[in-house]
C-alpha cells in the first residue's frame, strides 16, 4: 500500500512551499521536518487579508476553541489567494478513532484504531505510512467541514449582511455562500500519480490492477469500482465461452443474422439455437447472475476488511451543502441550521418530479413508435427493390432510434439533476438515492423498453436478435474511439504546457495547474454504463449468445480508458471511506432479480421450445401454466442460492468478529 | 409502569425471607433496609455445604476479583438447597448502560442510560422504580452466566472428573452440567401478578390490553406477541366486516355452502361471489396484508421506543447451554469453550435433518392422497343414498384429515427439535432459526399444501370452501372448549392448596409452589397457529370472505385465554430485552409476498371471472397472460406500498435520532 516511495515524493513535492511557513505546533508528537500540503482552499481574487488571516486562524485554533487544530500554509508571494492546509499527528490519530477506521495492529491483524492504544499499531509514527494519502486528505476535509461558529459573530472584512455567523452556524458552507471560499481540492502527489499510472493503465493491467495503490491514492469508492469491474471481466470469461460455444459449435447454431437474405431466411433465424442450447444459456443466465452478484459480495467484503472500512463509524448526517432553507432549531441536534418541511418536499417530489419524470418516459414511447413506423416502412422498401443499399438500411431504424434515446438521456440527466436539487434534500444519502432512483428508472426504460416490447409484445426474437447486436456493436465502436482519440489528443495538445512546467518543478503552477482541471464527476455514469450492459447479459442474452463476448471486449478497453481519464483529466477527488459499492450492488441484485423473469418468458417464447412442446402434445395454456410454476420456483431457487452463499467469506468472519470482540472488550475495562 | 405498588408488594414477598441473612454490602449507594428476592438457584438435594458456600462467595465477590457483584440469600432453615440472589443497585446501573436501555432523562424524554450521567435520570434511587421487575431478574440472569473460571480450579466438594473448572469456562453451565445446580429461575412476585390478572383476563381488556404492566412483568417477547395480537384483533374488524357484506349484503352472496342438495346446487355455489365482489375480496386481502404488516412496523418501532428497548447494544454471543464439543480455543474471542466443527454440522444438515423434514412432508403428501380417496368414497355414498346421515358423512374426511395432520404436526414438532438440538448450534440464534425454519416449512406445507392442490391443481372453489370453513371452525370449537375447560380444572381441582399457602404467607412455601410449575416454553406455538390463521386470511380468503369474521371471534377468545395460561399455568421466565417481533415479523412478511400471487390466481380461476372474460371474447391464453402481468404489477405495487409506508412514526424517528445523537455527543466529550 506504501510501497510507492511516500516520503521521496513529499520531498519533491513540497521542494517549493517554504516549510517556515506552516503552523508552528506546540504537541512534541506532532513536531516534524518535512509537513506535506494535503487540501487546497482556493479564495476568491478579491479576499481582504483580514478574512485569510482570520479563516488561518481559526483553521489552527484548537478544538477547545472551536477550531479545526490543522496546520496551514499562506500560499508564496505570487499566490496569495490560496490556503495550503495539512495536518497534525494528533488530529489525523484522533480522526481515524473517530472515524473507526481498522488499522495494522502489532500482531499484524487488522484491529479497530483506538487513540489510547495507538502505541501498539504498526507505522504509527510516520502518518504517511499509517493512512493513505487520500485518508489524511478526508480527514482534513471533514475537519473543515465541522468548523462551526461558537457563538454569534462577524466575519472580519466581510460586509454586513453575509458575514453574519449565527450560533453553530457551518463556517465552511456559510464561507462558500458568501463568496470567500471558491473551492476546496485535495491535491495531486505528482511523483505517485505517474508511478501509479504507469503500472495501471500504461500496462494495461486488466485482469490485475494494482486495486491497493488505487486505494490508497484515490480511495474506496474508486477502488470498488475498479475491482467490480475487474471481477465482473473474469466472470465473463464462463459466459462468453457458452457464448462462443453455443454460436460456433453446435448443431444449428449460427446466431450472426444473415442480413442480405430475406424474410425466408430471417424465419429460418428465428430457430437461431437449438432447443437445448437456448435452454442452457437461459438456465445459465439465470443461475451466472445470481452466483456473480453472490460471490461479489464475499470479494467485496474481503476487500474492506483489507482496506480497515468495515467498521465505519455511523454519524448523524450534516446537511449538504446545497441544502437551503429558513433558519431554525433542528429537533435532533438542537442546533441552528435551515430546516426545510418534509411536506412541501414530498409535494414537490408528487406534484412537479414524478409528473416530469412520466413525460419523459412518454417521450420514450414517442421513440418507440416511431422506430416502428421506420421499421415497417424500410421492410417494406426492401422487399420491394432487395438491393445491397435497401439491405443496409434495415439498420436504419435501429440507429436511428439510438441517437434518439442517446439524445433524450443526456437532457434527461439534467433534468434529473435539477429537479433533485430543487426537492431540496437534507442528507446527501437522501440526494443520491432520488437522484439515482430517477436516473435508474429511466435509464431502465429507455435502453430496456424496446426490447421488453419486441419480446415480449410483439414476441418477435429475430427482430430481438438484431437490435441487441446492433446496440453492442455501436457502443463498442463510440468506446473505441473515444478510447483512442481523447487521449490522443490531451497527451499531444492538452498537456505540453503541463510537461513544461513539471521540468520547472514550480510547486505553485503545479497547485494552479490542478486548479484548471475539471472537477472530478464522479462515477455515476460509470455504473449506469455497467448496469446496462449487465442488463443486457442478464435479461437478453439467450436470444443472442455472443453477448457475453462482445461486453468482455467492452470491458477489456474500458477498463485502462476510465483509469487514463481518471489520473489524467480531472482533479483529484475527495473520497469518504466505504465499506462497499453501496446502492449500486442493490441495483445489480434488482436486475438479477428480473434477469429470471425475463429468461423464463424468453425460453417460453422460443419457436423451438414451443414447436418442441406441441410435438409433446401440450396444449399452449397449459405451456404458459407450466412456465409460470417454473418461474416461481426458479425465483426460489435464486433465493435459496443467495441465501445459501454466505456473503463473507468464513475467514472475513471470524476476522470481523475478532474486531468486535476486541472493541468491546476495550471498551469495557476502559469503563472499568 | 411501575404503578402497581412495587414497595408495598415488596414488603410483603419478603416478610418471611429474614432480610438480615442477604449479603452485606459496602459501597454505600447500595444500601437498602428490604432487599429484593429475586431469581432462586435450585442445587439439587445432595449438595455439600461447602459448594454451596463456595458458590455463594463467588456469586458476591466483585467483577474485578471475577465475581458477579450480586446480593445473595442462603434460604431458611427448612429450604437448605435453594440461593435466592438479589442485585446491589451499582450492579443493576452498570448492567443497564451494557445493556442499551434507555430511560427516562430528567427532561422527561428517554435517553441512553449512561452510568457516568446517573443523576441525570428520573428514579434513579429507586431500583424499583427505576428498572422493571423483568429488568432486574434479567440482569441477575445474565451476570450469573457471564461467571468465568479466572484460572483452572476445582469445584469444593465435587468430585474429580466434573469439578475441574478450566480457565475461562462457563461456571453455571459447569455447574448444571455437573447436577449442582438444578434449576435457574425468576420468582413470581403474587401481589403484581394478581393485579396484572385483574387488569388483563379478568376484565377480557381484549381491545386495550395493559401492556406497559405486561411489559413490565413479563417482558418484551410477551409485550409485544400480545400487543401484535391486540393490533391484529383490531385490523380483522376491515375484512370481517367487508365479508360479512359480500356474504349477506351483495346480490349473487351467501358464502355458506347448502349441504343437503346435490351436485346442482354445488355448482351453483361456485358462483358464490359476484365477480365484482370476488375482485373487490382479493384486491382488498393483498392491500390488507401490506398495509397490517407495515402499519404493525410503526406500531412496533413505537412501543419499543416507550420501553427503551430501541438502542440495545450488539453483545458477542456466548454458546448454547446445550452446545457441545471437543474443548478448545475459540478463534475470536480466544476463550476456552467447546468447538465443533461448521463442515460436521453442515453434514448433519444436509445428511439427515433435510432427509427427515422431506419424509414427513412426504407422509403429508400420502395423507393428502387418502383424503381424497376418502372423499370420493363419501361423495359416491352420499349420490347413492342422500340421507341426512350421508350428508354428515361429507364431512368426514375432512375431519379425518384435520385429526391425521395434527397427529403428523405434533410428531413432528418433537422430530425438529431433537434435530436441531442434535445438529449442535453453537449460538442460541442459530440454533432457533433452524428450528423455526424446520416447523414453518412443514407447518406451511401441513397447512396449505391441501388447500393449494384444490385450489390450483383441481381448481375445485367449492371443496376449497367447505374445507377452508370446515378448518376454521373445528378450530374454534376446539379452542373455546380449551378455554372453558382448563381454567375450571385449575381453579377448582389444582390451585386450592396455593390458595391454602397464600392465606399462611409462608414465603418458602411459595417458592416451592413455584419449583413446582413446569417451565414456561415460550410463545412458539402460539406465533405458529397466529401464522397459519393469518395465511388462511390472507391467501384464501376471498374464496370464503367469512373467514375474517370467524378469526376475529378466535382472538377475542384467545387473548384471555394465553393470558391466563401465561399468568396461572406456568413458571415466570426469564426475558432478554427485545426491539421487536424478530423472525416472526419477517414469517409474516414473506405471506404477505405469497398472498399476492396466491389471490391473483385465485381470482383468475374464479369461475365468474372466466366466464365473464369469455364473454368478452378473450382467449384462455390471453387471460393468463394478462393474468402474469397483473400479478407482477401486483407485487411491484406491493413492493412500492411497503416502502413508501416508513417503518417508524415521524416522532419516533426524530426520537430516534434525538437519542442516538445525544449518546455519540457524550461518547466525544468524555473522550475531550
Amino acid at each position: 500500500m506504501t510501497s510507492m516511495g511516500d516520503k521521496g515524493s513529499v520531498q519533491t513535492q513540497t521542494k517549493v512551499l517554504s516549510q517556515g511557513c506552516w503552523t508552528e505546533v506546540s504537541c512534541p508528537c506532532c513536531v516534524s521536518k518535512q509537513v506535506e500540503p494535503l487540501v487546497l482552499i482556493q479564495l476568491s481574487d478579491n479576499v481582504q487579508p483580514v478574512t485569510k488571516r482570520w479563516l488561518i486562524s481559526l483553521i489552527e485554533a484548537s478544538k477547545r476553541h472551536g477550531g479545526a487544530a490543522l496546520l496551514t500554509h499562506p500560499g508564496e508571494d505570487e499566490c496569495r489567494n490560496v490556503i495550503v492546509v495539512s495536518a497534525p499527528r494528533c488530529t489525523l490519530l484522533r480522526a481515524t478513532e473517530d472515524l473507526g477506521l481498522c488499522k495494522k495492529y502489532h500482531n499484524e491483524e487488522m484491529a479497530s484504531f483506538s487513540y489510547h492504544d495507538r502505541d501498539n499499531f504498526t507505522n504509527v509514527d510516520d502518518m504517511q505510512k499509517f493512512l493513505t494519502l487520500v485518508e489524511r486528505q478526508y480527514i482534513v476535509k471533514n475537519e473543515l467541514d465541522s468548523l462551526q461558529a461558537q457563538k454569534k459573530q462577524r466575519i472580519p472584512g466581510v460586509p454586513e449582511a453575509p458575514g453574519v455567523l449565527e450560533a453553530w452556524e457551518n463556517i465552511c458552507q456559510k464561507l462558500v455562500r458568501a463568496g470567500v471560499i471558491k473551492d476546496i481540492f485535495p491535491l495531486h502527489d505528482q511523483q505517485r500519480l505517474n508511478d501509479l499510472g504507469r503500472r495501471w493503465y500504461s500496462k494495461k493491467q486488466i485482469w490485475r490492477q494494482p486495486l491497493d495503490a488505487i486505494q490508497s491514492y484515490f480511495g474506496g469508492t474508486m477502488a470498488f469500482y475498479f475491482s467490480f469491474l475487474q471481477f465482473y471481466t473474469w466472470a465473463l470469461v464462463p459466459p462468453a465461452f457458452l457464448g462462443l460455444v453455443l454460436t460456433f459449435l453446435l448443431p444449428g447454431g449460427g446466431g450472426v443474422v444473415k442480413e442480405q437474405a430475406g424474410e425466408g431466411v430471417m424465419e429460418e433465424e428465428d430457430y437461431g439455437l437449438s432447443v437445448s442450447g437456448h435452454m442452457v444459456q437461459a438456465v445459465f443466465s439465470m443461475l451466472w447472475s445470481t452466483v456473480f452478484i453472490e460471490f461479489w459480495k464475499r470479494r467485496s467484503s474481503s476487500l474492506s476488511h483489507r482496506w480497515g472500512t468495515r467498521h465505519l463509524t455511523e454519524r448523524f448526517a450534516e446537511p449538504r451543502p446545497g441544502f437551503h432553507g429558513t433558519l431554525g432549531i433542528n429537533p435532533v441536534t438542537g442546533r441552528l441550521e435551515p430546516l426545510f418541511p418534509e411536506w412541501q418536499r414530498q409535494l414537490r417530489v408528487g406534484l412537479v418530479s414524478l409528473p416530469l419524470v412520466g413525460l419523459f418516459l412518454g417521450l420514450v414511447v414517442l421513440g418507440m413508435t416511431g422506430f416502428y413506423h421506420g421499421e415497417a416502412l424500410v421492410q417494406g422498401f426492401h422487399q420491394d427493390s432487395g438491393s445491397l443499399f435497401s439491405g443496409v438500411l434495415l439498420y436504419m431504424p435501429s440507429i436511428a432510434h439510438t441517437v434518439y434515446t442517446t439524445i433524450l438521456k443526456n437532457m434527461y440527466h439534467a433534468v434529473a439533476m435539477q429537479l433533485t436539487k430543487w426537492e431540496n434534500h437534507r442528507e446527501e444519502s437522501s440526494f443520491q438515492n432520488h437522484h439515482i432512483t430517477k436516473v435508474l428508472l429511466f435509464t431502465f426504460f429507455n435502453n430496456f423498453a424496446v426490447l421488453f416490447h419486441i419480446a415480449f409484445y410483439k414476441q418477435d426474437l429475430p427482430l430481438l436478435r438484431k437490435k441487441l447486436a446492433s446496440l453492442l456493436i455501436l457502443n463498442q465502436l463510440v468506446n473505441q474511439c473515444t478510447e483512442v482519440v481523447v487521449p490522443f489528443i490531451v497527451d499531444h495538445f492538452l498537456s505540453a504546457p503541463h510537461k513544461k512546467e513539471q521540468e520547472d518543478d514550480l510547486e505553485m503552477d503545479k497547485l494552479r495547474a490542478q486548479r484548471r482541471l475539471p472537477p472530478f464527476p464522479g462515477l455515476f455514469a460509470e455504473y449506469i454504463e455497467l448496469l446496462v450492459k449487465f442488463g443486457y447479459l442478464s435479461l437478453f442474452s439467450c436470444v443472442y449468445p455472443l453477448t457475453a463476448v462482445l461486453l468482455l471486449l467492452n470491458n477489456v478497453t474500458e477498463i485502462p480508458w476510465d483509469a487514463y481519464k481518471i489520473c489524467k483529466l480531472f482533479r483529484k477527488p475527495f473520497s469518504t471511506p466505504v465499506s462497499n459499492m453501496g446502492v449500486w450492488q442493490t441495483a445489480f441484485e434488482v436486475l438479477g432479480f428480473v434477469s429470471v423473469m425475463s429468461n423464463c418468458w424468453l425460453l417460453l417464447l422460443s419457436p423451438r421450445v414451443q414447436e418442441f412442446c406441441l410435438e409433446g402434445g401440450i396444449s399452449g395454456k397449459n405451456i404458459i401454466l407450466v412456465a409460470i410454476l417454473v418461474e416461481h420456483v426458479l425465483i426460489l431457487v435464486k433465493m435459496v442460492l443467495a441465501f445459501m452463499i454466505p456473503d463473507e467469506p468464513d475467514w472475513v468472519r471470524i476476522k470481523r468478529e475478532q474486531i468486535e470482540f476486541n472493541s468491546m472488550q476495550a471498551l469495557g475495562q476502559q469503563k472499568l
